[in-house]
Order: C-alpha cells, then sequence, then structure tokens
C-alpha cells in the first residue's frame, strides 16, 4: 500500500479514481505501471504516475473531468502500437488506456456504418462484417493488434490509402470527451454537416484536443476481385519510371509498394519470401474492384512494369500465393532486425515525381556517411519509410544514425513533402516541426490546441515544438498599424 | 464626393484602403454597392457600407489587417451564388469581393493538381486541363458562374459527390488570411501533413474563419466512360426502392437523382425535356469509369430499375441526348418559377434508408398545410432539395410556406439527418442549428471561431445562433467538482 500525500493534486485525483472505478481500473503500482512506459517508439520511455482503464465514455468523461479540475496531465493510450510516441506517458500525470472499451455498439449495413468504442481493434471491425461483403478500409500494418481509437488519433493509413484514403476518409462522426470534460458529437452521420468540421481537426491530433470514445466508421463494400503481382528490376529508378507510367495511364492500383535490394535481402532472411533473384528492386502491385475490370487493367500494369524493365513479373494464382508476396513486404520493418542491431523507421512524404531524385540523394547521404539505409514505401503516394541501420553498442553510430534519419527529413522538405506520412509528430519529430512550418503556422494550430486545452494538460508535450503557456501564444494581432509595417506601405 | 468623419473606424479603413487600392477597387457609391446587397438567397438584404476589390494575396492581407486593426467588420464574397445568405453583407462592414482574383497560379499534372486563386471560376479549372484528359470533380449546378473561393467557403457538392465527395475531398492545401490579418498556409501537398488538419475545419467554415487567397485543388483524371439514363416510376416509393436495391448491390453510381411529378411537371412546363409521361417520380443515374465496368454495371442498374417498378428505361445514346436528360434535372429549380410565384430551396439531408418515410411524411404535411412542395434531390446520398412553394401577394403565404420549409427539417434531424446538405447555414439556418446541436457542441465550434476572431469581425452574425462575444463562451469549466454534481457520484 503506497501512502497517499493530501496535498498533491496527482494523489486527489487518483483516490478519486479509487472511489469511483472498480479498483482494477486503476493502477498505480509501480511494477505494473512499467508495462506502459512506451508505446511502439520504445527509445523514449516514461513511467506515467498512475494508469486508468476506463469502461464507459461515461467514465472517461469524469476521468478527464478530474484531470482537469486538479490540473494533472493525461495521456490516451490505445493498444501502444503508435510509432511516434504519440502515447507516451508524463511522469506527472495518468495514463487513459481504452483497451477495455471493446464494444461494437451497433452495425447498420444498410447505411454502411457501424458504430465502435476506440478500443476496438482495427481487424476485429472488418471481422464483425466480413461475412455481410463489408470491410473496414484502414490497413496499417499493425491492423491485428491497433486500435479503432489509436487510428483516428494518428489518422492511419495503410498499403491501401493510396486508392482508399485515410481513416479521416472513412470516420463519419465522433464522440469525444474534451480536455475539460465535456461529451460533445464531432460530424455526424449526415453528409457534410453545418458548422465547422471539428472532425477533420481531431483526427490526427495525436491526442492533444481530447479523448475519443465512440466512432462512426464507414463501411465498404468487398471488392468483387482483387489481383496481386510482384515485379523484379534491376533498380529502384526503373521500378519507379513503371510506378509513374502505371499511375500516368489513370489507373489507381489499391496498393503500390516498393522495396529496395537492402530491404528485399533482409526480408529473405527472415522469412524466405522468394522475392525474384538478383532484384535491385520489386514492386508489388495489387488492383482491387469488378473483375472484368481488374482483369482488364492488370494486363496494362503487366505491361508498364515490363516496358520499364521487369525482368521478372509473377503473378499471384491464389489467395496463398497473394499471402506470400504480402509477407516479404509486410515483415520488412521487423526483418531488419536480421541484418542490423539497431533501426530507425523513418518516415516521409515526397511527391511521386520526386521518387528517383530522392532515392538518389538517400544512396548518395548514406555512401558519405557509411549508415546503411534500406528503403521500403509506399510508391504510389510517395510515402518513404526508409530504414537507417546502426549498432547501438558501437560510440557515435546511433548519433550518426540520427543524424543522417534527420536528413532524409529534409530532403522531403526540400522537395514540397512532409515529414510524417502516417507515423505522426508524437514524441518523436517535434523537433522537425519548425523546419516544416513558419511560426505564424504554428501559431495558429497552437491557437486551436488553446481553444480546447488552455491549461496544456491533454497530452502535454507531443506536436508542437516549442511548449509554452497559452497565454504566450501571440492571439490576434493588435496595435499593429498595417500600414506602417516597414515595406508594406504601398501594398498596405 | 462624400464626406468621410475621420472619427468613424469605417471611414480610416476607407480612406486607407483609397491611399493603397487602385481607386476602382474601393466602391463606396450607394448606387453601386446596392448591387452587392445579396447572393444568391434574395430573400436576405444589406447594403455594405464598403466593397474592396483586391487583385492580390497581399491586397488581401492589408485589407484584412487595416479592418481588423479598426475592428470593422467584413464579409468574403465570391460569385454570390450561394443560397443560404453566406455572403449577405454587414451594414457597417466592408465586403471583400475575390473576383478580380482569377489566375490559375499552377498547374501540374505529373502530381494531379493545380494552385488557383479564390475568383477563378469553377468550369473554368476543368476548362483549363479538360484537354490534357483531366477535370475538377465538384459541380454545384452554378458551376459555370459559381469561384472556388466560394466552393471552399460553402464545402460545395454537387450531383456528382455521392462518388466523388465533395470540395472537401478536392483541395489539397490553402493559402489563407486569418482574421487578424496574417497569412498561413493550411494543408499542403503531401498526404496527411503532420499537425492539426485545420483545413478540414476551413472549409466549409463559411466565411468566418479567415479568407481565401489560394487554393490547391486536386485533378482527376476524365473517365473514359460516361453512361446516363432516365427512367420513370409510378411514385416516389417505386423509384427509392430501385436506388436501395442499385446501393445495396455494391454499384456506386456517379450520381443518382430524383424528381418528384411536381418538379417534373415544372421542368416540362420550362425545358420540354421529355420526361416518360405520367411519371410520379424519375431517376437520373449516371455510372463512370473505365468502359468495361461502366458497361457492365450499367445492365445492372437497368435490371434494378424494372424490377421495381420502372415503365420505361431511357438510355442516353450520345451526349446530345445526355444533355438533355441533365436538362431538366438542371433546370428544375429556377423551373419552379413557372408554376408558382414563389418558392422556397430547402436543402436538408436524411439517411438514404429514410427516403420514403420522410417523403411520406412532406406528403403529408403538404396535405394538411395546402402549401406544395416540389421535390428534387440527390437521392444517393439523401440530399433533399424540397421547394416550397407560396405566393407572396397572398397574405401569409409566405409565413407558411416558412413553417412547412421547416417542418421538413426537423423532419430530417428528427431522422439523424441534417439542416443542411450542400447549401450552408449561413444567415438562413442559423435559427435551426439550436435544434441539430447541444449548447455544448455550439461552444465547442465557438471557441475555435474565438480563437481566429476573438473580436467577432469576420463574416458576423452567420452560422451561430447565438452571437456573443468571446468572452461569454465557456471556456474549459474551471472550479467544478466533478464528485459532487448531481447524478455524477457514482459514475463520477
Amino acid at each position: 500500500m503506497q501512502t497517499l500525500d493530501p496535498l498533491r493534486p496527482l494523489d486527489l485525483v487518483v483516490r478519486r479514481f479509487r472511489d469511483v472505478l472498480p479498483p482494477e481500473a486503476v493502477i498505480t503500482d509501480p511494477q505494473r505501471l512499467r508495462t506502459y512506459e512506451c508505446d511502439g517508439l520504445a527509445s523514449y520511455r516514461v513511467v506515467p504516475a498512475a494508469v486508468v482503464l476506463p469502461e464507459t465514455a461515461e467514465q472517461v468523461r469524469g476521468i478527464v473531468a478530474t484531470c482537469a479540475e486538479h490540473q494533472v496531465p493525461f495521456v490516451a493510450r490505445g493498444s501502444g502500437t503508435g510509432l511516434s510516441g504519440g502515447a507516451l506517458p508524463h511522469a506527472e500525470g495518468v495514463l487513459v488506456v481504452t483497451s477495455r472499451m471493446r464494444a461494437i455498439r451497433e452495425i447498420d449495413l444498410a447505411n454502411e456504418r457501424a458504430v465502435v468504442e476506440p478500443g476496438v481493434i482495427n481487424l476485429d471491425v472488418t471481422g464483425a462484417v466480413a461475412a455481410d461483403g463489408y470491410y473496414f478500409a484502414p490497413d496499417p500494418s499493425s491492423q491485428q493488434v491497433c486500435s479503432v481509437g489509436g487510428n483516428v488519433a494518428e489518422n492511419s493509413g495503410g498499403a491501401h490509402c493510396l486508392k482508399y484514403g485515410f481513416t479521416t476518409n472513412h470516420v463519419l462522426g465522433l464522440e469525444v470527451v474534451t480536455p475539460d470534460g465535456e461529451l460533445v458529437r464531432l460530424g455526424g452521420d449526415a453528409r457534410d454537416a453545418p458548422g465547422y468540421d471539428l472532425l477533420g481537426a481531431f483526427i490526427g491530433s495525436e491526442g492533444t484536443l481530447g479523448i475519443v470514445t465512440g466512432i462512426t466508421v464507414r463501411l465498404m463494400r468487398s471488392p468483387e476481385s482483387v489481383r496481386t503481382l510482384l515485379a523484379g528490376f534491376d533498380s529502384t529508378d526503373g521500378a519507379g519510371a513503371a510506378v509513374s507510367a502505371i499511375i500516368s495511364a489513370g489507373v489507381t492500383p489499391a496498393a503500390v509498394e516498393m522495396m529496395d535490394a537492402l530491404a528485399i535481402e533482409a526480408a529473405e532472411q527472415a522469412v524466405a519470401c522468394g522475392y525474384p533473384e538478383g532484384a535491385g528492386a520489386v514492386l508489388v502491385v495489387e488492383l482491387d474492384g469488378p473483375a472484368d475490370e481488374v482483369e482488364h487493367t492488370f494486363a496494362e500494369v503487366e505491361r508498364h512494369c515490363r516496358e520499364h524493365g521487369a525482368f521478372e513479373v509473377r503473378v499471384a494464382a491464389d489467395d496463398a500465393e497473394r499471402a506470400m508476396i504480402w509477407k516479404g513486404r509486410k515483415s520488412a520493418f521487423a526483418a531488419v532486425g536480421r541484418i542490423s542491431p539497431d533501426y530507425i523507421v523513418q518516415d516521409g512524404v515526397i511527391p511521386r515525381t520526386a521518387l528517383s531524385e530522392v532515392l538518389g540523394r538517400i544512396a548518395r547521404l548514406s555512401a558519405e556517411s557509411g549508415v546503411r539505409v534500406a528503403n521500403v514505401f509506399h510508391a504510389g503516394d510517395g510515402n518513404l519509410h526508409p530504414l537507417v541501420l546502426f549498432d547501438g553498442a558501437e560510440p557515435g553510430a546511433a548519433e550518426r544514425a540520427e543524424e543522417v534519419s534527420g536528413a532524409i527529413l529534409d530532403l522531403c522538405i526540400e522537395h514540397g513533402g512532409s515529414i510524417t506520412g502516417e507515423h505522426g509528430v508524437g514524441a518523436d519529430k517535434v523537433k522537425y516541426m519548425g523546419r516544416m512550418f513558419t511560426p505564424d503556422d504554428l501559431d495558429t494550430m497552437q491557437r486551436v490546441r488553446c481553444a480546447f486545452d488552455p491549461a496544456g494538460i491533454c497530452n502535454p508535450g507531443k506536436v508542437f515544438p516549442t511548449p509554452r503557456l497559452c497565454g504566450e501564444v501571440p492571439g490576434p494581432r493588435r496595435g499593429v498599424h498595417p500600414l506602417t509595417e516597414a515595406g508594406l506601405a504601398d501594398q498596405f
């Protein structure tokens, strides 16, 4: 039994939790707290002061209202699979874990939607409606374990978001507890609801605007036909040219994935996926839709691959072969552990047209620094996942890898891209936000955050580079005479 | 020459505009101001105090900064085709008209996007890229005259948004002047940009969060094939059942439009579109995509129509016949002027599955009140456009029509729908917002508005039902002890 100091706001909050929640829903035992010290980004670790496991929206509301009352920071966590440290706990705060909120509240096939709680596992949504010919489209590679609440926080994508978009394209409405403990609804079932579309702002806000307690998701009809091919190329240049040709022809594949030689090597060692021998790059292209259309377009895709130098094109004859093709791709991140003791999973975006140029620059960065980089990416929409390899036991290696990793993000920004495609900013990329956004851009976002969370207790320290009190965020400017600002005399 | 009183903020502001802008860009002559007294909703009229016609983003920034400096209200206006009074001027304010900002700044076909200024006409975007096989998808029926800036403000849809979504689904980034005169970028070219997705919140905010000065739009490949049919039914029930059958079969038509007997009668009188004689309802169904797929699916759609009682199905053989089918539908609003001296264009949304029930209730409302209602709607996504007919010369008729019109919105809300599908809240539907949202929901939106516009000078009086000073919006609650709130003792 621990002693609770009644003067500490945190202890007051925990005492209230104990009064109201079932005993097993409040964790303060240091051993058990350690389980929650990190999410999928294990390089950041913080043990939370307390963990709560609510089962209802009303409990979440109460937990947040209690935290707000005592100005105690709180952080929401789903399955803890995020890769940017978005669910990294606060040492003086409460971690609100939604894993017990697993009810599928409603399935409405006629209107193609379902209402789920935040702890529901991504793949379980599809599981609940697959027999009726429906599925939930967002498919992060963690979909067997990640939660829909986490998908909403991170606006998760996946291999198929080239054609189907991100979580934000598949959520119709949210029930949310705001940082002051109000339960509100954002969006709705109807198209283009009146008022502000705060649904879009909330999705992908990485837990900084509140905690989601209910999600109305859009269900999609399962495609009549799915076909997958694997094409081997001498180089990423050839594979990249094939991707450009496919997209320019007006084809939108469900997925277009690329792996370079080092990534292929790792996958072979890990899962013996049997990718074309000696390939400098492989493409995985998947088409889905009505059978006639897929058949017709698939022939076109094969032709583009061959015309751009594919020396082998293998078409999956059945589901087992299709699974084998995907196995190589999906195992790539973990597989890299076979060829390097440590690695950083980077996540950046570039315009598709800059693929060849940026891959060349990454190769040069790698050669100059002696740091190996394996490339796995969603080629169709220019979302790179460079894996920066290093040996943590070697002095200075981690720092050099971090430097190369950051330089890759600079390349992305320089080419009009972004510092994250789907993993989020979280704790990890806070330091890069200033490279991508102007201070005015960031202040505009901060004003929204402050409108929801003026005390700064909702997932503090994430997303924004310079944590400051809301009173310090420049509000709308006052007392500046626009006509006397230097250089604006003629043109205001 | 008018006398300017140097003590009035408005006069100070106008004087500065005259110092800086070309003479023809500042209008204060009462005769000319009258041109701008209303938008497409002519039942609300207010003459603005001044009109400015900026040509550059920097001029917009200066205009807004000057207004902010002197706390003078301002309202943005594109082509003035909006149907909810969103561009209704403020009598003591400045109307900022973007019609001179008509440059298409950039076309980037390789990355399927273009950057346009807010005054660019919707159809001109398609015009600029059609020869290369691309188009801009949002297609409000005013697309020959409405501006892309106005589309962004209203999140405009159109007949084809069933398949392709709204403006918000086709805008990748915005350059925006915030209400304090800062020029910021929202969204971006890369997928899933980090930080808050304020792009979504801005799109559809009806001019209350700032003025857009540049829009990065997504370009789509023109479909290989487009086919259109017109089906005549005895009643809206049969037509509604056909729509349900088509959607349930997994078909997503580009458009599914329905008109009832009264709307057909009006269209016949106006444009002699030759719709099936004696029809109680017609459906216009359009499919687009690869030729093989369209061919195959089209046969399926025809079958569903016949199985649900279509007594005539007419397939457009060529573009001329296709245009004729659409002519009836597109003329319907104006055509109603032939059969009634006055009418209200209503805009509400219901779940598709409630179509039959709600149409029945509207018919009963009409019978009980003696007010005729013609129905024209985007049946595929349940967006109704009831046209409520009346004769303004008849005492009390306008009030009765307004009452029926409001009762229809209540029906929409009751069935889980919305008070506007695509026309917006503007000045017109402010009074209905409280029926759809709880005070907590509205306060959440108000907080965002106040974060951008604490002085309340940016399109004041629109969207929100109870205009109040930002200091009066309940901020995040303080000092409320969650455990002592009535009824929450057990469950917080």
